[in-house]
C-alpha cells in the first residue's frame, strides 16, 4: 500500500526562487480491474516554501521507496495522481507542485494525467 | 454511427486543480465523398469539473469502444472533431475540454482541427 | 499564375471556437531573379468566424490545386507568403489566419516567413 | 572586416504583420585571443515597418555576403551578436529584431547570445 | 572546493537587452553520503546589466575552471545549484539570473534544479 | 476478403538489377478473435524478374486498393503476412520478395512479421 | 516463479522462409540481492522450425502472462535471459531463437544482454 | 524532358577506392496518368572507374540542372529511376553506381526505388 | 589509479551463446599533459566462454567501481582503451571482447576508440 | 595551403586490433570557381599498423591544426578528400584507412565523399 511514512523531508537551503523535478521512470502498480500490471513514469515538480518560512523538500532516496511501495496495489490513473500530489502536499506544503504520470498505452490509447497544488512560479517557465 | 450510448463516466476524484489527456493513435473514419478509409490521431484533454459541482470522467475503455464507432462512419475531419467535443462535453460538462485530430497526409497536405470548449488551465501551460 | 478561382469554402460546421491547421510540405515555384526553382512548405492556419455569422473553410483538395498554381510562377518568398495570406483572408474573412512558409537553405541561409491576420486564438496556444 | 556597405534592403511588401527569419548555419569568425577558428549560427529574425511608414527587408544574398566579412575577423561571440543587431537595425529600423547566434562548444561549453530591438510581435508567437 | 577566486568578468558591450547562455556538459561533483561521483550538465543564463549601470559578464574560460573546482567536493544538488547562482549573482549583479542543472539518474530517478535571480527577460521568450 | 482480383501488375521496365519498396502506413483489419480492430503498416520490398524474362511489378493503386480489403477481415498477423507475400509472390513471380508487418501494441507487446521469398538482392544491402 | 505452463503455442502457419519479433517493454523483475525492482524490455525473434516439420509459434497473449510471472522473482539480468531462451527453445523448437533484454541503467551503467539459438536467418538481415 | 546533353563529367582524381554521394532533395517530375505533381529525392551514389582507366565523375552543378529538367515531364517512379540510372552509367562508365528515389507518400503509401550497376565497393560498407 | 584488484568476476550461466553489453555513460579522467578532466562513455561488449570451460562474467558493481578508478589518473583515451581490454581479457578470457569509448568533443573534434579481443560472433550481429 | 608538416604522429600503444576514429565537424575551404566558403565534416578513421611493426597514430592537435591549414584554400570537395587521405597514409601507413567528407548543401545537392586505403577491419563492424 501506498505508504507515507516512507517519505522524508530535509529544509530547503535557500529563500530565493528555486525550482526541482525529480522524473521517475519506473513507476508500477496494478489495475484494480483486471489485476494487470500498470507502467508509467511519474515526474514530480515543486518549488519548496522560503527557507525563513520553514520550507523542506523531499529526500529522493525516500521518494523512490514511497514509489516503490505501490507496486502491489490496484489503483486507477487518477487516483495514483492525485493521491502522491495530496502525499506530497502535506508533508512539504510547498509554494507550487505539479504531478505528472504518463502511462503507457491501453487498448490504442495512452493517457497522462496532471494534478497540481498553488500557482506556477515564473522560474519554471523559464 | 458514432454511438453516444457507447460513452460512461465516473466521478472525478478531487476537487484541486486535474488535467487529464487521452490520445488514441488508432482511429479511423471515412471519407464522405470517395469511401476510402481517413486515419488520424485524436486527443482528447479536460479538466473535469470539481469533485463538489458533481464533476465527471469519461471512463476509459467506453472512450475506446465510442472511437471505433466511427470505423463505418463517411464523415468530414471538422464533422469528427466538433462531433466528439460536442458528445464528450454534453457527457461530463468539464471546466475545459480541448479535441484535437491530427489526419494522416492527402495529396500532400495533412491537417489537424482543434475544438475547444472553456477556458485553458493554467495546470496544462506548466 | 497564382489562381483564386480555384479556391473553393464551405460553410463552418460551429459556433464554438475551432482552429484548423493545414500543411502543404510538397511546394515549388521559382525564383523570379534566376528562373531556378525554390522549394518549400506552405502551412496554413486558421479560426473560422462562426457558422452563426456565415463563417466558411477553405476546402481542401482547392486548396492544393490553388497552391500547384504557383509551380511555374516566378515569385519572391515574402510575395508568396502575402499573397496566400491576402488570398484567404478575402475568401473566408476568418477570426483569425496564420500563414507560414518554411523555405528550403539556399546559399547556406534558410528562410521562414510569417503573415497574420487577426488575433492568436486561446485555442491554437493549448 | 564586417562590411555594412554590403548590406542591402528593399521596400516591405505590405502594412499588414509579417515576420521574417534567415537561418545562416554557416558562419565563422577567429577568436581574437587566441586566432583559431569558431564556427556557429547566426540566426535573424525580425518584422519589418510597416509598408506604409517606409518598411524595408533585408535582402538575402547581400546578408549572406555581409556575414562571410566576419570571415578573417578576430571578435568575441558577444561583439558579434550586438554588432550584426546594430548594423541590421540602423539599415532596417524594424517593428523589432532579433539577432541569436549558437555557438559550438569550446573547452566543454557550449554558449547562445541573444541581443533584440523593439518588443516581441504577436506573429512570432503563434 | 568551489573557489569563487576563479571567477573573472569583463564589461557588457551594450545597453540594450541581451541575453547569454553558457551550457556545461561536463560537470561532476562527489555526493557527499556515498562519495560517488555524480554527473550532470550546468547552464547557465543572464541579461548583464546595462553597460551603463556598469554592467559585467562572466569571462567564459573562467566560468569553466570555477566549475571544474566541484570535481573533488562532497555536495548536494540543490546547494550546487544555489551556490553556482549566489555566486554569480555576487559577481555580476545581473538584470537576470537562472542557473539550471540537469543530473544524470539515480535509483531511476534523474533529476533537475532551477535556482532564478530577477524576472525573466522578454528577450529569453522570443 | 482480401481480393485478389483487386491486384494489377506492369512489365518491368529493366533487365539491370532493381528494388522497389512500397510503405503502406495505414492498415487496418479485425482481431478474429475480439473484433477489435488491428492497426499496423505493411511493407513490400522486391525485385522483379528480369524484363527479358516477362518480370512485372505491381501497380501501386491496386496495391493500395488489395489492402483496403483487409478492413473487415477477421485475420491474424502471422495469416496477414503470409497471405500478401503468398499473394504477391503469385502475381509477381519476384526475383526476390519480402513482406513485413509492422503491429501496433497489444497488451504492451509490439510485434513484427516478415515473410520472404528468394533471396535477399546485392542492391538492397547498399 | 517463471510459470512454463503458461506459455501456449501454436502450428505455424507457412513453410516458407518467415521471422517473427514480439517486443515487450514493460518487463519488470526484482534484484535478488537488494530487492529492489529492475525494469526492462524483453525482444523475441524467432523463425519457427516450417509447418510441414510440425513447427509452432508462441501465442502472444499468453508471452504476456509468462513475462508477467516474473513480476515477483529475484533473478540477475543474465538468468532472466538464459531462462526465456531456454523455455522458449523447448516450447517451440525453432530453426532461430533470440531474446534479449534491454535493462534501465543502475549505478550508471545500462546492460544488454542477448542469447541466441540456431543460425541467424538471411530474412531477419533484410 | 530529361536533357543527357545538360549532363557534364571530369576526371576522377585518383586511382584509389573513392565513393562519391550526392543527395538531391528538391526534385519534381508529374504523374503521367493524372498530371498532378510527384515529389521525391534523388540519391545517387557512385565509384568512379580508376584513374588509370581514364574514370570520370559526373559534375554537380550539371547534375543539378540535369535534375530539373525533369520538372515538366509526365513519368513514372520507376522509369525516373531508371532513366537516371541509365544516363550516369553511359555518361561515367563507373566500377558501381547507384541511383535511389524516395518519392512522399501517395494515397497513404510511400515508395522507395533502387536502381544499379556494378558490385558494392567495400568503401561504401564501412 | 586504475585499480584491476576492484574487478570481480561470477560463473556464466550458460554454455549456449550469450553476449553481455555493458554502457557506462559517466567516465571521466585527466589529461595527461594538460590537467583538465576528459569525459566520455564506456561500452564493454563480450561473449563469455561456455559455462564447461569454466567461463565468467564481470560483475556489474566490480566494474563500476573499477571505471570510477580512472577518475584522477592522467591518461590519453587510447590508452584508457587498451588498458580496460588488457584488464578485463585477462580477468575473463572471453570468447569475444570489445571495449569503445566515446569523448567528448576537443578543440571541435571528437574521438571514438574500439579495442577488441577474438573473433565478432553472430549473436551480435543479429 | 594544407601543410603536411603540421601533422605529427606517435607509437601506437598495442599489437591487438584498435580502431580509431576522429570526427572533425568544424571544417571549411574555399570553392576555387566562385571564391565562396565551403563546409564540411571531415571524419578520419584508421586502424594503426601494430606496434611491433613500428605502427603510429596522428596526434589530435596537429590533426586539428592540419585540418585548419585548409581554411583559405580553393579547393573541391573530391580534392580535399584524396589530399587527407593521402596525407595520412604517408605520414601513419595504417592497416585501414577511410577519409569521409560530408558537405552542407550547395543548389539543393549535399554530398558525402570517403576515400578508403586498406580493407575495412572486423573491430569496426562490430
Amino acid at each position: 500500500m501506498p505508504d507515507t511514512s516512507l517519505l522524508e523531508a530535509f529544509p530547503t537551503p535557500s529563500d530565493a526562487p528555486f525550482v526541482i523535478e525529480h522524473v521517475a521512470e519506473e513507476f508500477t502498480s496494478l489495475c484494480p480491474k483486471t489485476g494487470h500490471p500498470d507502467f508509467g513514469t511519474v515526474t514530480v515538480r515543486f518549488e519548496p516554501a522560503p527557507a525563513r518560512d520553514g520550507g523542506v523538500c523531499v529526500e529522493l532516496k525516500s521518494l523512490k521507496l514511497y514509489l516503490q511501495s505501490f507496486r502491489d496495489e490496484g489503483i486507477f490513473y487518477e487516483a495514483v495522481t492525485n493521491t502522491i500530489r495530496d502525499h506530497l502536499a502535506t508533508l512539504m506544503k510547498p509554494a507550487w507542485l505539479l504531478v505528472r504520470t504518463d502511462w503507457k498505452g491501453r487498448g490504442g490509447i495512452r493517457s497522462t494525467i496532471r494534478a497540481t497544488s498553488g500557482p506556477v512560479p515564473d522560474a519554471w517557465r523559464a
